[in-house]
């Protein structure tokens, strides 16, 4: 193999690359990228068993070839290497290093057998479609923070991606909860995707996705199977097994009767939640909401550091009430809104809580109370 | 007490204050400040034991007195009040809390007996001088990357400062080294500093000693005693125990018959180490050196992940050498160099080497070789 690089470009399929493959390997082949070089493009893929990514990128292919060499080292040397250098991979097949060379730079690197790199198998997608890259990040990005850490409860360490409607219109939905909070997010159902099987999307895997999202005109072409989903641009392609697990009936927990409306500026509410939590203590982070007449007190009370009271004017038209909740979720539920003021439906101080922004009911938040 | 703060002033305060307070404390009343009001100043003031800390800032006080309060809390608490807000600090001296209070937002915090603060010291400076802060930034920051994090070899655990003469010009001289590397900083001897005793400045002090002198025209007020040193401005006054030890000799350790001189630029010198360092083993890093007329090529050759080489043009007329040394090390006193080219002065492979920044004697380092 001997192919010439833009720095640049060898850089950006690097970067994918390198994230893919974990910092520390028993398998020493996982902690390498697979380079293989034909025609006028080198593609770079990287795996860690659950998620492989491979991303192409136009090269002058000298001699066509592959070989596999340590993820992280070629990602570092072209990342240390000057903006605008061309960079040459020059591959022996016998002497078992790759050399890299720009400039009056070179390196070179240990090598394992291609033959050792583990493909992934390839899936029959049994629905395929394609979406505007803002639109999955959107349902993506409103929704990972709510993902489980807890590992016993593997099936909420993911989002679950799937088709469903919405007061009789057909959406393309994603929702994460861990048991204390929830989010629920819908596009337009995408043409074709009425057979989406719900899949849950590993948290890595999310992370990984998010990489792909960034240009808002990008179209990503989306393959969905029972045990894998891929999400693919021109030049990268990123497939993922998805959590075997079933994902809980949300719709449960989704509040339908809550009638108590409060509006609020959520930036002034997400400060003074922020504010009042100063005090509180590391674990429980509880801060109570007090609702009278149009106006709201925020307060912390903890026995060791002292106790916090702020109080906002909002728009609250109920009878008295008063809630307790972690500040912690309350501040990144607050986070999601970005347009207009955030309007929480309560129910009672023991009954789960709902979130939207103003009245756009295609992105819900739910929230549990905690006695305060 | 009660007294009436623009934030942004008490903000600055605090922040210096709560650095120097330690994250865990086994006696309670070190995670406090200590608040002074009177006349038409608050005063806060914060210690490890070993530093202290005192800011002075303009305030309204309506009712003299003092207190003291969890400094990482009240920090956090102003950190988040609005710009321009003005900050209410009341303590009745009965309740045991200290109401803080800004526009909607109350807090109460806990305090605790003002009698309990342990105050440092007062101590007889032996010598007191002034000194432009722009002349002891330079003098620590290109001393401090140096200062050894042995413990056990506790006095080299900080930076030494003392009077001394260059070629019969008399210096104010900050030394640090780890017995690797070691930085030798010198700066026009400030008047009545003659008598001044070397003391050894902690690591920790060098750090919130830093926080004085960003501003370049600022009048330093420095004072030295056998067991203490102090720095102030006219809001912030920082006092420190000095290491209690001796320094070693340091002045054998800098070669003075080395010739072989090597020159060259600064940044690209340490962008190649940086580049050709990334295939060398976690634990060594070493990089070699081979000097011949007018080039030098760096390598490094790490039998598990592979090899890497680069040359570049600098100004070299001497006889051929070859040494190796801590990439690291090569990396921090390159950093150093801000003006002019890197002058390198080499005896042999296994001698000590200097470093200085073009003809400048006043900064000069002295680093180890290693085997390569």
């Amino acid at each position: 193999m001997k192919v010439s690089i833009e720095r640049s470009a060898l850089l950006k399929a690097m970067s994918q690359a390198q994230s893919v493959v974990e910092r520390r390997n028993t398998i020493p082949i996982l902690a390498n990228v697979l380079i293989e070089a034909e025609g006028n493009t080198a593609s770079f893929r990287a795996t860690d068993l659950d998620i492989e990514v491979v991303d192409k990128t136009p090269a002058m292919v000298e001699r066509a070839g592959s070989t596999t060499v340590g993820a992280h080292t070629l990602h570092e040397i072209v990342r240390k290497l000057p903006d605008g250098a061309m960079v040459d991979l020059t591959d022996d097949g016998a002497s078992g290093r790759l050399e890299v060379s720009a400039g009056r730079s070179n390196f070179s690197l240990a090598t394992l057998p291609k033959e050792d790199f583990p493909v992934m198998a390839s899936s029959d997608y049994e629905c395929n479609f394609t979406a505007n890259a803002a639109v999955l990040r959107r349902l993506f990005d409103k929704s990972k923070f709510a993902i489980s850490t807890e590992e016993t409860r593997y099936y909420l360490n993911g989002v679950y991606m799937h088709a469903s409607d919405r007061d009789g219109e057909k959406v393309l939905r994603c929702v994460a909860t861990d048991g204390h909070r929830l989010a629920r997010i819908d596009a337009p159902l995408p043409e074709n995707a009425e057979s989406l099987p719900g899949v849950i999307v590993p948290r890595k895997t999310v992370g990984e996705l998010r990489k792909l999202l960034e240009d808002d005109d990008a179209d990503i072409a989306v393959s969905v199977s029972e045990t894998k989903v891929r999400f693919a641009t021109p030049e990268i392609t990123l497939t993922s097994k998805v959590i075997d697990g079933s994902f809980p009936d949300y719709t449960r927990v989704i509040p339908q009767g809550n009638t108590r409306r409060l509006e609020v500026d959520a930036a002034e509410f997400a400060k003074a939640v922020d504010r009042v939590s100063t005090v509180s203590s590391e674990r429980s982070r509880a801060v109570k909401l007090a609702l009278d007449e149009d106006r709201l007190i925020l307060s912390v009370n903890a026995p060791d550091s002292g106790a916090a009271e702020e109080e906002l004017a909002v728009a609250y038209g109920d009878e008295r009430l008063e809630i307790g909740f972690n500040a912690k979720y309350l501040l990144e539920i607050a986070g999601q809104v970005d347009r207009e003021n955030a309007v929480f439906m309560f129910n009672s101080s023991g009954d789960p809580t709902l979130m939207r922004e103003g009245n756009d009911e295609t992105a819900v938040y739910v929230v549990m109370p905690m006695r305060v």
